[in-house]
């Protein structure tokens, strides 16, 4: 099978993926667990699907903010967009190092790349009005009173503080051909890092950054669709998609058709946080192509690629 | 005249063309300034070369690593080659995007792209032994006796104190191939930014990283040498290469021949500094192609890509 007529995969991995639960990961904890969090994206390599892969930044992304604001009064900080641009390039650089390796050990030659993305969205997007999305790590009062005199929002959560921003929809990879392109020849492709430097056009300037998150499973599912992928797999930290999450009653599900998913959904009982948006993520990627999407928990994610974990979504 | 058939160019910009002089640059300082120090390069691509660019990130990897050193009391610093990831990232997300904004304006929809580049360093390169690269602002005494408990080497430069590291020879950009691969198809490739992550190959392990820097003048001439590319230009704060350089007899050189420039060279008449790497550089990318290299300023970029400004080596 060339790479031409390969299947493809697009693999959207949580940012805790990268960094292993606690404080203060030092770089080598973030590679030692880099590594085995690849594993499922090792097996898939070794039975020839051409792969996409998308990380998240979330931990890593907090602790760029920490430093630039701590820097603040000796070196100017970098804004948000800035910030995901830069922590693509070195996450994306542990994970194709990483894997590169981990696939030449079993004997594989697929080389790795990472792409710094772009992704459109809508200035008029309602998201941007209205902040939802936690960013950094906790704050104190005094240095959160400090980022809202800056002119950042900041929320209070659980007696704590936290930056929050807008996390427009996106609509389209601005280097969608470019990742298709080397995705068909066989290139692993590392793209959409901390789900993508959100852009949108100005008439008259072109591209321009806005300062808001993009959601990385919204942004691999954007991949997915576009590529027109055969597989979508979300690897995060639940094992599975619940029905009646947080109830007496709750169930992981096996499978998932796309209305049954959006009903769950629209009855909100997929639970609040960051479940809810991979399975619309999903939903949209599995209605516009004949592909399936799974998702699971990075733990079970061999044996989610052999259909024995976490829940499919299918039409 | 197809992307195929073009003429490849690559073109090796200096950290200073993405940060204006002075202290403390914004990010829209920085937009800024990268927007104007592109101008050659959009000629070039509006004349239809197929293109590779190469970025310093001299003044960018400073600021980082003050951020790191500042922060490191609550989040745990990153080592040096993940920050060249990083810088990287954010300033190839720059440029692309301005390059990209810049081209469009001139009527050209060509597609800009950045990757995260590794460049093979031999392990037993003396200058990992011997460390001469000055990276990161000045340091007072305080900070620097601080930095050389965590085991990193300082260096006293006229009074103040600066972090000093090995500086190993490039002799493989690892990503040619994918480079190649879209460089030849017209797509304008960004890599080997702030001269590439530094990695050797260990026999059991793979790909691993090392705490150094690779100078980004060589490691453009390593891609231009490897692409076997028409011609390699060296944008940078110096308008020519000077015989005699900090004598009363200093004269701009027009045109210098490989053997001129290496007798040169061997009489220490380049000055120290940054001139000697570049003429190394050059003096070896046009012994191994039939190209031409041109060092010059880039505020005369555009003169330089006509061959009316700044120093061509020819074979």
């Amino acid at each position: 099978m060339s790479a031409a007529e390969a299947r493809t995969a697009v693999i959207a991995l949580g940012g805790n993926a990268l960094s292993p639960p606690g404080e203060r990961a030092t770089i080598a904890d973030q590679f030692r667990h880099t590594r085995k969090s690849l594993e499922p994206i090792v097996d898939l390599a070794l039975q020839g699907w051409n792969l996409c892969i998308v990380h998240g930044n979330g931990p890593q992304v907090g602790d760029e903010l920490t430093r630039n604001e701590l820097a603040r009064g000796e070196v100017e900080p970098l804004p948000l967009g800035v910030l995901v641009a830069s922590t693509a390039g070195w996450i994306g650089y542990m994970i194709q190092q990483s894997l590169e390796n981990a696939l030449q050990r079993a004997g594989s030659t697929r080389e790795v790349v990472t792409l710094i993305t772009q992704v459109q969205v809508r200035p008029d997007d309602p998201a941007m009005a209205d902040p939802t999305k936690l960013i950094g790590h906790d704050l104190t009062e005094g240095r959160a009173r400090s980022l809202e005199l800056k002119g950042h929002a900041v929320k209070e959560v659980d007696g704590a503080y936290r930056r929050i921003v807008g996390s427009p929809a996106p609509w389209m990879v601005h280097e969608l051909g470019v990742i298709k392109f080397l995705v068909d020849r066989g290139t692993i492709v590392i793209a959409c890092g901390g789900g993508g430097v959100p852009v949108f056009r100005d008439e008259e300037l072109g591209l321009e950054g806005v300062d808001a998150v993009v959601d990385k499973d919204l942004a691999a599912a954007v991949i997915a669709r576009d590529l027109g992928a055969d597989l979508f797999m979300i690897l995060t930290n639940v094992d599975a998609v619940y029905a009646d999450w947080g109830t007496d009653q709750q169930r992981a599900l096996t499978e998932l058709t796309v209305e049954e998913a959006e009903r769950l959904d629209a009855a909100g009982a997929l639970g609040e946080g960051s479940m809810a948006p991979k399975v619309r993520g999903a939903v949209d990627y599995v209605r516009h192509t004949s592909g399936r999407a799974i998702i699971a928990e990075l733990a079970q994610g061999r044996d989610a690629v052999r259909g024995t974990a976490g829940t499919t979504i299918l039409p």
